[in-house]
């Protein structure tokens, strides 16, 4: 029964035993022989095959695009209208031959192709925005992302999917958050742990649980929805203000931290089960899609070199420090009269902590008081990267940080404060 | 029963019920009323008591010790002799009562004078070497704790425990991990996550479980001691190159990370259960405690200032510098120039990832392949503050950084390499 290798992207129908079945091949990756091929089947699932295995009944034309461009497409449907924005990433990855790694080449309508339940769930739409590999996204991304999503609820979908690389997701999706008041809909960041061409790909369930909670939900607000564990049928969803990328490889990478998740979506039966409050926004859709890089994230560790606390703590360069402080929310006393000079200068310093999980307290300790005395201010449970977003869209709209800081907006600090 | 509030640290005997206690009055906090008082009883807990229940039989003088200095004690007793290096922080801290907060005052000695059970474990030395709050710690601290430990095995203890603040300590337990090669005993810090004089001090716990396991494990190496979750009984211990704090106030916010912990003391009985293996050296010890503080973490955010870039990869500044990338260890591109001149001039940058769990991989994606090609080092799971420590002490060592960094000598990185 052996056959030869049908060419990438080919829709194939073989006979595996006694069965039946079609569907795209996939291309081969660094990790597999020539013996071998990957298919994604009609249902969306990858499964691998030895070629001497199988018997190939029909091959048709290669399904492969060559070049992304700016793309629309509707599939038309019953059901509301969801519309998947398409930015890059892994979740539209292949692997270019000429390296072996991975490049972004998949167009968003090609991946609805590979999941055709997803036209049972709802009337899908597609549209390509950008091609960018998530480490490159920047804030005029997360600015155009915004606008994006604000068009497609002024042209009344329901709800937006946006299909992004997971390596900053949680950034753009905390920019979105702040970006987007009161959204009309859910919106609902979806990417893969690995490329959607390898075997265990699991850019099937995912897109599917992101497109579920952004039809049935009835949920407005921006999301995460990435798998819950290593179970193939539960997808997490998180608030887009409250979730990490916790692993570099797992599919299950993305945590919602000093939070639970917002809900659970079964993909073998549709439902949602919800888990947690969603952020209930009122009044009209507003747009503020400005940010400002005048803001960084530092990290504070032993050894920091003064030249780097001369570097953050410079007016001329940036108007908010996000500090990454060790504990309750600590720097070595040699940080301070940097940190003082800067405040006095109407420099803004918030102070979260590298911890991660809990809440920086600068009333316990000495270091911590002596910060407050300065002007620090300390911004409870907020994750890091998320307050760095925030300060960012918070100068680009030139809001008062002192004032909007440590104020909960969408969610993405815990109301109970600190006792001063 | 109404009884005044007796001095702090004053030893009372005192009545509840029909039972009659004795113990040190704990300062009040400012989370405490005049109606209550702490005291630590003789077996090393605290209790929280209203004034009103109790009657004093006894005050003794206070036990408070003004001013700390560097303090030798003995405590002679049966068992191997074991070294509490007192470092300051928490676990001697006390409540400062003009501003309220938490000062580093308790010697090691008087916190072995409320723990008495520790003599019955082993023949107790105390040395208080520095007293510092671990935010302020620097690599000189770490020189001179590793002076410090190595001197103590010299001197014939079998075992060192260190008092250290918290905020810190993974970075100190990873730069003794590597300071001393060859350690005759186990080297094991411990801290708490409250000061000593809060009822739900856990500083007993801790310093018991540390000194059980640095007097009878007979696994020389260098750890962390903390408690293992909500239990009282149950004690952690880290290898000290693969913790993390990873929460701001929990007694439990050490986790071992891309690794079991080593073991698990019970308290109760003394007991140590081994869960992992411990690293096996050979050779004579050998004391490597030179540190440069010229290398740096930088933490890779969307939207970082080429200022900053500029500031890292900057030769007249750093020798190296350990990228907290994204997913599986990736920069924006536009980074790609800073790197490539840094490397030029002869600097060492190495690749960790700011999920914290899981492994860098840079041979998947096509950012991971350009900045191989660059003479990036991937760091696999190593911790970003573990690779930070051990560039501070190649540097500092002249040892061969390509060389050495990749390389695991102390069970601070999976042996399992990327395919490349």
């Amino acid at each position: 029964m052996s056959s030869s290798q049908p060419e990438d992207f080919s829709r194939i129908k073989f006979r595996l035993g006694d069965a039946v079945y079609e569907g795209i091949v996939m291309p081969r990756t660094l990790y597999e022989d020539k013996e071998h091929i990957t298919v994604k089947l009609n249902n969306g699932y990858n499964i691998g095959l030895r070629l001497d295995e199988i018997e190939i009944l029909e091959v048709g034309p290669p399904q492969r695009q060559q070049e992304v461009v700016a793309e629309e497409r509707e599939i038309p449907s019953q059901g509301p209208r969801v519309l998947i924005l398409g930015t890059g990433g892994t979740i539209s990855s292949r692997v270019d031959y000429r390296t072996g790694a991975v490049k972004p080449a998949f167009t968003a309508a090609q991946i609805v192709d590979m999941v055709p339940e997803l036209t049972r769930i709802a009337s899908i739409s597609v549209r390509t925005v950008m091609n960018e590999l998530s480490e490159n996204m920047q804030p005029s991304n997360w600015a155009v992302m915004a606008e994006e999503v604000y068009r497609a609820f002024e042209e009344g979908f329901e709800g937006v999917v946006i299909a992004h690389g997971t390596d900053t997701m949680h950034y753009s999706s905390a920019a979105l958050s702040f970006a987007i008041e009161n959204p009309r809909g859910p919106v609902v960041f979806v990417g893969l742990q690995r490329s959607s061409d390898r075997p265990s790909s699991d850019s099937a369930t995912n897109l599917l649980g992101a497109v579920v909670f952004a039809s049935r939900s009835g949920a407005p607000g921006v999301y995460v929805a990435m798998h819950e564990g290593l179970n193939d049928d539960l997808i997490a969803v998180h608030s887009g203000v409250r979730v990490r990328k916790n692993h570099t490889s797992r599919r299950d990478a993305f945590r919602s931290v000093n939070s639970r998740p917002v809900a659970s979506v079964d993909v073998r039966n549709m439902e949602i089960h919800f888990k947690n409050e969603t952020a209930k926004g009122a009044g009209p859709m507003r747009l503020l899609n400005r940010f400002s890089e005048r803001s960084a994230i530092m990290k504070y560790h032993p050894g920091f070199s003064e030249v780097l606390l001369r570097t953050y703590f410079n007016r001329d360069v940036f108007d908010a420090i996000i500090v990454e402080g060790t504990g309750l929310g600590h720097i070595a006393r040699k940080a301070f009269p940097f940190v003082k000079e800067f405040i006095a200068g109407g420099g803004f310093v918030g102070m979260t902590s590298q911890c991660i999980w809990g809440s920086v307290r600068l009333t316990v300790y000495e270091t911590g008081r002596d910060l407050l005395s300065m002007g620090v201010v300390p911004l409870g449970d907020m994750l890091s990267e998320v307050a760095l977003v925030k300060s960012m869209w918070a100068l680009g709209n030139e809001l008062d940080l002192r004032e909007v800081m440590p104020r909960n907006l969408r969610g993405e600090i815990s109301e109970r404060r600190e006792v001063e």
